[in-house]
């Protein structure tokens, strides 16, 4: 890797997914398709679009195939869908996708309450979903969520980190998303899971997911890089949250992430304009203010 | 300095002076004092309370002698109050300050557009100020603004706030307050910042004063503390802000500093659930919403 190489950060949007899925109100399909294509239109080169779950399941993303045959999809993006089992994995291929996303985590008790079942079930439940991809030649991508904490069960050992990614690896997934899922960590929390980590997986196989509810998310991020992380997910104005836990807040906002990185020397490719354009597009659709620090410093254009 | 207290961190609360003096509403009296009342129970040690300005100046500060003599004053905190000049000065004389802080910058911009002089010039003005400090032992903070970048002058050279600093030091003031004023800087930044600093001046007399506006304020603590500073200012639930700038931000918020520095490993004496209540009172006075992400996440207690 040459040092310009080494200087660029790719961002894995997730606001309409991650976002969208876990905001209160439901979203129009409509109102989704035009939000992807203006962030298709920011220089984003991967978007996590929707989620091919079982229908009754998420409410908010029942309209995955349409969003997915709605929206415009430029060769410059890869866009992703998040599929739960084989049958999800047969509506991602039905609609074209190149890349489509596993859901697991690093505790038991995360995943029985979640998707109601233990982390070694679920990496059984993904071996059709695996097999699909290698034939059909698409990639995986996988999230281990709770990786420093759980809800449930507390503070999770790196060690079981470390044991479901390379699992998953093994799999044939191209990538690990790292889930700080509740926000509760600081950056010597990071540093630590990454010492366990990188001992064994190479930094470009890992991705960083974390969540802000305690304001920590761009420090965790800023550890990250000094760790060779490169690949970051982020939500656009800081969609996101879950409506069940006090105070808990979306993905680290997209906004934020590029104006950090871009001032830290770091290549995003993202347009900031407009990207804060695509974010006023769905705040102003759900009546929401933005969680962006940088988003507001941005004057709305016209 | 012994392994423990090397880990302790001293947070200099600014919201009663920083924070309501950048809020576009005045605070009666009577509810600052409540507030600085309930922000000194709270294990901080250091409130700035208020600032002796001129006459008519800052509309929201007039109240400065009513609010210090109407506060509770427990030994175990150090009020502080911003001193302009020397008639300023004697008016924190009279209300029995032991400390009190001045103000300049890095920029002759900034300070001709704010206090009406070049920095040379504000230091002779100073000289009074420090001269009756040092009859009344009284110790002396200063601030100086625009560390990283003037809003008229752009980037400043590290060089120049070395040169300010050493000058407020050699003056007799016994800590620097490194003021990122407009929020701009990401770690890096401070880094190079630092590097200039410490090699003329100890960790020890330097303290972290970072504006949030682009969500990167935690961020710069979490890299000054790699460079040794023990001390940060912060403002409870992230009051302050400039109503001039579009987006621009107060201080980082006390709380989400507590929180960070706590899990972090660093004793800061302050009582989470306590601060959050102060900031819940003045918040709720002012009819202003949180921009402290840890506030959130803490249930209202009865």
């Amino acid at each position: 890797m040459n040092a310009s190489a080494a200087k660029s950060v790719t961002l894995y949007e997730v606001g309409p997914r991650d976002g969208l899925q876990n905001e209160k109100q439901a979203v129009p399909p409509e109102v989704k398709i035009e939000y992807i294509n203006r962030l298709a239109r920011t220089g984003l080169r991967f978007i996590e679009a929707t989620s091919f779950v079982k229908p009754g399941a998420i409410p908010q993303l029942q309209d995955a195939a349409e969003v997915m045959s709605g929206i415009e999809r430029p060769d410059s993006v890869n866009f992703v869908a998040l599929v739960p089992n084989q049958r999800g994995m047969q509506a991602a291929i039905d609609a074209g996708l190149r890349t489509i996303a596993v859901f697991t985590a690093a505790s038991d008790a995360f995943t029985q309450k979640n998707i109601n079942c233990t982390v070694a079930e679920s990496l059984a439940r993904f071996a059709d979903v695996f097999a699909l991809a290698r034939e059909h030649s698409i990639r995986v991508r996988a999230y281990v969520s709770t990786v420093v904490e759980c809800p449930y069960a507390g503070r999770i050992d790196p060690g079981a980190v470390l044991q479901v990614s390379q699992k998953l690896l093994d799999m044939g997934a191209y990538e690990i998303s790292l889930g700080e899922t509740i926000g509760v960590a600081v950056p010597d929390d990071i540093a630590r899971l990454l010492d366990a980590l990188l001992s064994d997986i190479p930094a470009d196989k890992l991705a960083g997911h974390y969540h802000d509810t305690r304001g920590t998310a761009l420090a965790n991020v800023m550890r990250s890089l000094e760790y060779g992380l490169r690949t970051f997910d982020a939500s656009s104005a800081g969609l996101g949250g879950c409506p069940y836990a006090p105070g808990a807040a979306g993905n680290v906002a997209t906004e934020d992430l590029v104006y950090a990185l871009e001032r830290s020397g770091y290549e995003t490719g993202v347009n900031l304009v407009a990207l804060a354009e695509a974010s006023r597009y769905i705040l102003e659709n759900m009546q929401r203010a933005s969680v962006s620090r940088v988003y507001a410093t941005i004057p709305q254009q016209n």
